[in-house]
This record gives C-alpha cells, structure tokens and sequence, in this order.
C-alpha cells in the first residue's frame, strides 16, 4: 500500500503548490478601478456560465450515476461521481484563478515583459498541477479506498470495475465541457468578429462590441476550464487503463501485483514534482523569445522526468533486470517504453509547432496564399489541415511497433502513461494563454497604454502555438489510450464470455461495418459542433446588431451595452447545443451492440463493437488533428500578416486572413478537440456495457 | 464460352450505339463562325493537353508494363496494356465528342430548350455507352482469349492475375487522367474566377479574360476525360473483381464454373441494352424540369434492368433455385443482391440529390450562412460536407449486411457488380454537364442572345447534382469492390503462403498500425492535391496579370488576349503536379510490406498491408464523399443565391457564396473523385505484389 500513499503524498503535493501559488497570484495587484470592473464583468459571466453548465451535466450525471449504480453496482457508481465531481472541480478552480490572474497579467504587464509572464504562467501552472493533481488524487485515492480499506484484491472484478467507472464520470464531464465551452468561446468570438469587425468596423475588443465581455468569457470558460476537464479526464482514462490492464493481463504476479498497479500511480506522482521544478525555469533569458522560454522550462521537467520515472520504477519492482511474472519484459523495458513515451511527447510538440508556427512553410504558404484572396487562403488551409496529420501518425506508429516489440501491450499502456505523467506542464503551458488572451483584451478595453497591449500581445501569440500542443498531444496519447482500452474490451469479453466464438479479424464483414460506423462518429460529431457554432454565433450576431439599433448611445461611447444580455444568450444557445453531441458517443456503442446482435446474433455484436471502437480512432485521429492544427495554422497565418507581412493589417491578403482564422476558430476550438473525450467515452461506455451484460447474464 | 460472346456483342451494341449517336451529333449545325472558331480553340487545346497527358501515363505505363511483364507474367503485361489503352480511349473519344458537341449544343440552344438537352444529352450519352461498352469489351474480350484461345482453365492462376493486371492498367490511366484533369480543369477554373472576376471585375466566360479557354478545355480534359477514365476504372475493376472472387471461392463448380465466372459479364452486357433505351426516354414533359427528364431515363433503365438481370442470371445457371456448387446460396438469392445493388445505387442518388440541390436544407443551410460572410459561408459548408456522409455510410453497411446474410462475399461482389452494370446511364448522365457548360461559355464569348444563354444555364444547373452524384456512385460500389479485393488479397494470400500464420485481427498491433497507415492516404493525397490546384491557379494568375499589363488592348477588345498561353502554362503545370500524388497508392502497399517485413517478419508484413487496405477505404470512404458533396453543396449555394436569394448576384451574400465556391472546386473535382481510383489502386498493387512474391519464392 505505501506505493499508493506516496502517490497520494505527491497529488497533495501539487494541491498544495497550486494553493500556495494561487495565494501569490491573487496577492499580486489587480489594476486600477476600470479594469476591475472589466474583469469583475467577465468573472461574473464565466461563474454564471459554468455553474449553468455544471447544473445540466449534474442532471445528466445522476441519470448516469444511477444507471451505472443499477446496472453494475454502488460502488462503481460512487467512481464514476469522484471521476465526475473532480473533473468538474480541476475546470471550476482553474477558470476562477483564470479569471482573477487576466487583470492581474494586464496589470503587471505595466511594469513589464517578465512581470506579465511570470503572472500569467503562474496561474496556468496552477490549473496544470491541479489537473494533474486531482486526477493522481482521485484514482488512487479511490484505489486506495478499495484495496486498503474496502479489502478487495487489487485485480477483483470490483476494483476493474470501479476504476473504469471513475473513468466514465471524468470522461463524461470533459466532454459536455469540452463542446459547451468550445460553443460557447467560438460563438461569442465569431459573433464578435461578425457584427463588430466586419460590419461596426469597430477593432476587436472594443468596449463598445456588446459580445466583447461574452468573448473573453468564451477563453475561460472554453479555452481554461473546458480543456482542464478534458485533460483531466485523458489522465485519468490513461493512467487507469494502464492499470485495468495490468489486472486482466498479468495474472501469475502474487505479491507482485499491488507493485505493478501501483506503479503507473507512482509514476504520475514523480512526475508531478518534475513539473513543478520545470515551472520555475519559464523565464526569459537576456532576449524575448516567450517560446523558448516556454520550452525551456517543459525541458527541464521532460529531462529531470527520466530519473524521477527510473527511480519510481525500480523503487515499486525492486530488481530492474528480473522479468516481471512470466511476462517477457523487465522492470528496464518498462523505463524504455516510459522513455519512448517521452519521446513521442517531444516529437509532437515539436510537429505540432512545425504546422502551426509562424517561423515555418506551412503557416507561411497560408500567409502567402491569402494574397490571391478568402477562397486560396481557405484551400491551402484545408491542405495544410490534411497534411498535418501525416508525421503524428507516422510518430504514433512507429511508438505503436516500439513499444509493443519491448513488451507488448503494457509497453503501449505504459508510453501512454508517461506521456500524460507531464499533464501538469503542458496544461500549465496551455492554460497560460487565455490569461494573456483577456489581460489584452482588459487592457484594450480599459484604456491603458498602447505598450501594455503590445505586451499581452506578445505574451498572447505563443498562445495559439501551445494551445494546438496541448490538443496534438491529448489525441496522440489517446491514440495509443485507445489501443489499450481495446485490449481490455477483449480481455473482458473472454472473461465475462468464454464461450462466444469472435472473430475480430478484418475479414468478418461486421468488423468492416463497426470500423466504417466508428469512423463516421467523429465526423458526425464534428458536423454538428460546426454547425452548433454557426447558429449560436447567428444569434450574438443578431443579439448585437439589436443593441447597436435600439442603442445608438453605444457608438458614441453615450451609453454602455448590456454585456450580460449578451452573455446570458450564448450561455443558453451552448447549453442547449452541447447536448445532442455529447450523447453520440454515448449512445452510439450502445445502439451498434444491439441492433447488429439483433440483425446477427452477440458475436457478431461484440465484434462490430469491437470495431466500432477501434473506427472511432482511426477515423478520429485524422478529424482530430487536422482541425487542431490546420485552426492554429490559420489563426497564426493570421498573425504573421499582423506583424506587416503580405500587406500587412487592412490589406486585402489581411481580410483574407481574418475568414481562414474564423473558419478555423470551430476547427481548433470547438469540434476538433471535443473528438479526444469523444474516442474515450465510445471505449469506456462498450467497456461498461460488458460488465452491465455479464452481470445481468450472470444475475 | 457463348455468354462471354453474347457479352462481346453486347459490348458492340455499346460501340455501335456510340457509333450512330455520334454521327448524329456532328451532323447538327455548328453555329455561327464565331462560335466554330471558339470551339475550335477549346478543341485545340483539349486534344494538346491530353496528348501530352498520355505520353506522360505513357511513359509511366510502359515502365510498369514492363516490371508487370518480369515480376509476374508476359500475358499479364498484355492485361495491363490493354486495360491502360482502353482505358485512354474511352476518355479521350469521349473528350473529342464533348468539345464538338459543345458548340451543337450553344446552336441547338437557339432553337429551344428541348433541342438543347437532346443534343447534349445525346453527347453524354455517347460518352457513357463507350465507358461502359469499351469496359465490357477489354474483360470480355481478354477473357475469351485466356481461356477460348490460350486454353487456360477460367479459374487458372494465369487468368486470375492476367485479369487483376488489366484492372491495374485501368486504374492507373484512370488515377492519372482524374489527377491531372483534375488539376488542369480546377486551375484554370480558380485562377480564371481570381483574376477576372474579382480583381478586374469582368464576368465569368467573358472573351476577354486569358483564361477562359483553359477553363472551357478543362471541363473536357477533366469532367469528361477524366471522369471517364475514372468510372471505365471502376467497372473494368468491380466486374473483374468478381470473376476473380469467382475463381478462388467456388471451387468445386465443375463445368457450372464458366457459366459463374461469365455470369458479371453477361449482367454488365444487359444493361447496356437497358441503358441505351433509358437513353431515349431523357426528354423534358410539359414543363422545365431538366432533373426530372434525367430522371426519368435513369428509372427506366433501373426497371428495366430488373427483369433483364434476372434473365441473364436464369440464362447463365439455368435452375434459379439451385444451390451453386456447395454454396448456400442460389441464382435467386443472386438475383436479390444485384436487386440490392440497383436499391443502394438509387438511395445514394436520392441522398446526393438531397446534399447538392437547391431544394433541401442543406444548400439552403449554406447560402443562408452567406449572409454572415465569407467565414460562415465556409464554416457552414465544412460541416455539411461532414454531416454529408452519414447517410451514404448507413446505406452502405447496410448494404454489406443484407448482401452477405444472402450470399456472403460473392453477395457483396454481386451488388457491386449490378451498381456498376448501371455506368453507361449514370455516365450519360453525368458527361452530359461539361458539354452545357461549355455550350453556355460559348454563347457567352460568341455574344449570342441572352436567351441562349439562360437555356445553357439552366441546362448546367443541373450539371453540379449529376456531377456529384456519379462521384457518390463511385465512392459507393467502390466501398463494397473494396470488401471483394480484399477478399481476394486473403484468399491469395492462404494460396500463395499456406504456412505463414497471419492475423488480420483487430487485437494485431500491425493491423492498426496498417489501418492507421491507410486511413493516412487519402488525406495527405487530399493535400497534394488540394496544394497542387493552389500552385497551379497561382500561375494561370500570374500569367493573367501580366497578359493585362503588357497588352493592355484585351480590356478594350482592341486585341486578342493570348488564349494559347495560358492553356500550355496550365497544361504543363498539371502533368508537372500530377505526378508525384499519382504515385502515392502505388508506392505506399509496397513500402509498408516490405519495411513491416524488415522489422517484424513476413506474416506482420502481409497482415499491415492488408489493414492498409480496408484503412484507405475506411479513410478514403468520408474524405471523398465529405469533398465531394460538400463542394457539390457550395456551387449550388452560389448559384441559390444567384437565382435571387439572400440579395442575389453581386450582394455580400453572393461574394462569400463565390469563396465557397472556389473551396468546393479542388474539393469535388480534383482531391475528392480522385480518391476512388487510389482506393482501388491500392489494393490491386497489392494483389500483384502477393502474385509477385509467389512467383518469387516458387522460382
């Protein structure tokens, strides 16, 4: 058990450096009278939002928790309720240190460069280390309640059970909360542009705009604490898949197999210390490269992570070189696999800043391609969209053959676990950018000096970048989080069903129908977040258009708009739209299994489901990775004109720009990076609908 | 042997239709002078084009008769020869009937309506009856040599891979003429559209514009060479695919196998009699619907080929319910799949109808989206492109299952066999398109009455849905022609290596790292595509600009602008961008066996290659119906809002539909049909590469 308690140690570990750090955040100061009430303003909305929000998913949750309760058991109920109310709780604090730092980043950003960086990085590193936290927090604390107080054996029924069900309520969080806050920041954002850029002429974050507050609500409650969730719930499916699987698969361990469950818990809990370490090293040199320095505090966590995962590893199995059980690997190759894992983190972030920064061809042909005017600028864009997927699926096969040559499947499981062992850094690098984003928008709106904008201009740009890292980097270890939940499907269905003959091979027609259904799934799924943007953003726009008719004191800076107005409609237009969506997934495993059972009997059933699951992520890696990319690539084509390149602002290359940027806007925000929750919740959801049919089989 | 003669002459019916139809057609008036020397410009630069078209595949066809020659077999180079010739032929007489039948067809116009749909619809329909006749006669024909001249048993390895060598050199025209006209017809078309009408503000076709002759020559090089190329492709492959599953499943026939093995010839012969008659039933009733007139033929020879299926089937077998050989299954149960096969062609007809026309929500959903600008134009567009796909996907599953509880594998080959049975109706149908839209070009340079003009134009509407619906038929039959080569590479592969234990399981890391490696495909083949069309219409830009500048009479009509020019820039660009893509699903199986083969041994090597297989169909399915319909979608969007809606020509709404417009041109003519041949491409290289390693190993 003391595997387990260290981990705990370490997740509270993090709580607490996010405790301390959210105390010199808040203590810094929070500007002058205006721009507090500007961020009060857009604090106010982001709470009415998420509790709005949270109060659906809680109606929906207890609907599901009583399903999960019923059809398996109480206990794996109470899991899916941790996985659920945490998942919530990593999002709700985040935003809320989220929308306290923006004008604390505006406001340091007077004094300077660093000032700003310091503050903004400081509040995305709370949200990083409290995802990473929490999620450590709630699977082994769970995993402690069950084998060390509740009594059961590490690899029962119970406990597989259980852990997958905390699984579903973190996944099931994450991914109302990726699509609500994905509609509702790129509505409020393209309804912004529609109304205020293109038809007021207004600039963007005018206070005048009445989608202005609405707009930098969208980067908090979207952008923060909708990725939070679903970075939590990436963690939380990956580490605990790591160790479904290590109970179905390694079964002759002994008094081996509490070590061997335990270590992907240690493992995460050493790497939580590393992160913080690294977030001392983001700081600029004698330069102003914000990237590198970026980079150079996710180096030193990638680097010190080597030991730290090394020691974790031989500290849980003892001798590094003895085989685990009768498994043909050792404690070495697992490290190597770890390793590997690393690698293919690093790989990603790397390719990922290839595509979508402005240094490199592919933004640049976008740029270059925006002379001829919206239509070459939106073709490239879509070209540059499609060939962003190619080296990440070369990387992910190429870790696929790796680490299944080093010890087989727990080598995947085991890459993936390392990847999301860095969560907290990436996160804290991801959830720097909305601060930035609002403190500029603040800092426009409030009327402070040109060179402050400059600053959180700054600051901002590297935002695009490690926003489209972080969304690389969640569907890469979903790609290999997948595989693994595969192999528990399969385990299970021998298990719970031994006596059923089923053929997953790729010549049994009902495998071809679930792979072309479960690759349909991200495509439906990302039609209606595109459309559900287009329609909510439709009503801002008439929203905005009725305040400056019926309020003409608005242009004139005579009257205010009415803000809350505008933030109350998107709250409601992406509450209602998230819903459809998000049951897809949901539903769609379900419906598969019982109509091809009914059309072909269970075998058959399972096998299509089985394809189903495996459909859903090939089909969904591509859809994934291509709108994040190919959204940021836009959006920072963009910006390369900004900085006076091809015309530079105003120009008509410039104007071409903006359309590609907004078509982006739903691509990377909205539609591609809900597909992550989307492939985890089909897997999790056909792993649980196994274990409801065995026991109603067996009861 | 007299079904495959009774096919043969069938096949000449075919030819000896397009024969007299196209005496027909010639023989109508060619309008003014004016008019013929427009014409004989665009004819001109056709007949250059595809010359230099072939002699490129030329080159590249005899590279690869010559290694089909030396690692297979002498006879199977022949195939191969043959297949590539025809192949060319159809498209290129099927071009040269099109760009004369354009200039009828303007004249014809004159006289009424009625006159201008039978003269182009007759052109198309000459087109179709050649793809279709000369399929049938390359099969046929070949076939009884192999085995009525040569003496090799119907099942004999020889005429197993003599025939899958044909389909090769098919496929490769085919992948070639679709690329390149793809490339030509969309490159002139974006390019001509960016200079004239946005930049110097000159309508669409008008005479001055450099770049309207390529454009006219493109709708020939590529929606009729091309696409001509692309769907004798996908007959000669679908058709041939059978007789081949026919020969390695039904062993056990006896001399019933002949009668099996001809059985899909005699099928595609009787339906190129029910075409022909459907042909003569194309003619407008009292009112204007063109689409209802087109209709009208196509569900005349839908119903006809009921009872005509029928007799061919009870011909060929004799007893219709009789089991064949050991099988389950009897003629009658055949009979319900090629009836399946007629279902699945009118539902994805139906469902491209609903995506691309005028009348549904979709489209309306699009032009609507206008309104809001260039950015929702496309955002809408992107998601109807997605959504799109679901439809044509449940048909097709669902088509898979009933097909295979009827007759397993050869129930699937069979209703892919009556889908394409139905090529010459549905070619008629869509070659009729470049000839209007040429015709309207014409009229408008030769300054005919406006009346003209809006008789062409409302012969064109039509042209986008037909367009797209040829497209989904293709990508439809090739989903299921997919299922059968695969059949047939597994089938092979138990032949050729019985001792190799290989597994196509789902739970084999090869297999997904296969059908992750598939699925890559068809979006970086997108990509190449959709960057080529960008590359090429920047040039036919650069070229306009400089035209305008350095004879700055064109403006005036004081001078000529240099035609000639710009059709040689864009000709030499596409074969220049052509290439490399054109390559990629040849190259890809090849480099996946062998470098799997390196690392994980030869059983991995053929279980990856053959997920990549099934992968770039279950890839390739969504990327090619998404491009597809969703361009068909954004050209009827512009041109709804044209006939009047949302503030009509000219109107903002109108801009934003145009950028729409020019997104969906590479989408549904260049990157998405395209992807049909790769798909087939694929699989047959890697029937060929097995044929080639056996002789390898048994030599």
């Amino acid at each position: 058990m003391n595997l387990v308690t260290i981990a705990i140690i370490l997740g509270l570990v993090a709580v607490v450096y996010g405790f301390v750090t959210s105390r010199q955040v808040l203590g810094a100061t929070a500007g002058n009278e205006k721009m507090q009430e500007i961020a009060a303003a857009i604090q106010e909305g982001a709470q009415a939002y998420l509790g709005r929000q949270y109060r659906t998913i809680a109606i929906v949750g207890v609907v599901a928790a009583i399903i999960v309760g019923l059809a398996i058991s109480p206990i794996s109920a109470v899991g899916f309720v941790i996985g659920a109310v945490l998942s919530g709780a990593a999002g709700f604090i985040g935003m809320n240190i989220s929308v306290r730092a923006n004008v604390r980043t505006a406001a340091a950003a007077q004094t300077g460069l660093q000032q700003g960086l310091t503050l903004a990085f400081r509040a995305g590193a709370i949200t990083g280390m409290l995802v990473a936290g929490l999620a450590l927090l709630a699977i082994s604390g769970f995993f402690y309640y069950l084998v060390g107080v509740a009594g059961y054996a590490p690899n029962d029924r119970v406990v597989v059970t259980a852990l997958t069900a905390l699984a579903l309520g973190a996944s099931l969080v994450s991914i109302f909360a990726r699509l609500g806050g994905g509609i509702f920041t790129k509505a409020a954002d393209v309804g912004a542009d529609l109304v205020g850029k293109v038809e007021a002429g207004i600039p963007e974050d005018d206070p005048r705009n009445p989608a202005v507050i609405a707009d930098n609500v969208g980067d908090n409650v979207g952008d923060c604490a909708g990725m939070a969730a679903d970075l939590f719930e990436t963690y939380v499916v990956t580490v605990g898949a790591t160790m479904v699987l290590t109970a179905l698969l390694l079964k002759g361990l002994g008094d081996k197999l509490m070590a061997m469950m335990s270590l992907p818990l240690l493992i995460g809990g050493v790497c939580i210390v590393t992160s913080i370490i690294g977030t001392y090293f983001v700081r600029l040199g004698g330069g102003k490269n914000i990237m590198g320095a970026m980079y150079k505090g996710f180096l030193v966590t990638a680097v010190l992570s080597v030991p730290a995962i090394w020691w974790a590893i031989s500290y849980a199995l003892g001798d590094m070189n003895a085989a685990i059980g009768d498994q043909a690997y050792s404690g070495r190759i697992l490290f190597y696999c770890c390793f590997l894992g690393l690698v293919i983190t690093g790989l990603i972030i790397w390719i990922t800043e290839y595509y979508t920064g402005t240094n490199y061809r592919p933004v640049r042909s976008i740029a270059k391609s925006s002379e001829t005017g919206h239509g070459t600028n939106v073709i490239q864009g879509l070209a540059i969209s499609m060939e962003s997927t190619a080296l990440p699926t070369l990387v992910i096969c190429a870790g696929i053959i790796i680490a299944f040559k080093l010890a087989g499947l727990m080598g995947i499981a085991y890459a993936a676990t390392a990847m999301l062992a860095l969560a907290g850094m990436v996160v804290a690098l991801d959830a720097y950018g909305p601060v930035t984003d609002n403190a500029g928008g603040i800092a426009e709106m409030a009327g402070l000096d040109d060179s402050v904008r400059e600053k959180t201009d700054a600051l901002d740009a590297v935002g695009n970048t490690t926003k489209a890292v972080t969304k690389g980097y969640a569907i890469g270890s979903a790609g290999l989080a997948a595989l693994v939940l595969f192999a528990a499907y399969t385990t299970d269905l021998r298990e719970f069903f031994p006596d059923l003959q089923i053929s997953f091979s790729l010549e049994n027609p009902y495998v071809i129908v679930g792979l072309l259904l479960g690759a349909l799934l991200p495509y439906l799924f990302g039609a209606m977040g595109m459309t559900a943007v287009g329609r909510a953003a439709g009503e801002v726009v008439k929203d905005v258009r009725d305040q400056f008719k019926n309020n003409p004191g608005i242009m004139t800076y005579a009257s205010k708009p009415d803000y809350a107005r505008t933030v109350d409609l998107v709250t409601k237009a992406a509450i209602r739209e998230m819903i459809l969506p998000s049951l897809l997934p949901v539903l769609a495993p379900i419906v598969v299994y019982f109509v091809i059972t009914a059309v072909a009997g269970q075998a058959e059933g399972f096998a299509a489901l089985g394809a189903l699951l495996l459909g859903v992520i090939v089909g969904g890696l591509f859809v994934a990775i291509s709108m994040t990319s190919g959204g940021g690539a836009w959006d920072n084509a963009k910006k390369y004109i900004e900085d006076g390149n091809h015309g530079g602002k105003g120009s008509d290359a410039h104007k071409a720009a903006v359309t590609g940027d907004t078509v982006g806007d739903p691509y990377k925000d909205t539609a591609g990076p809900a597909v992550n929750p989307m492939i985890k919740i089909t897997n999790i959801v056909a792993l649980l609908l196994l274990a409801a049919l065995a026991s109603h089989a067996a009861g």
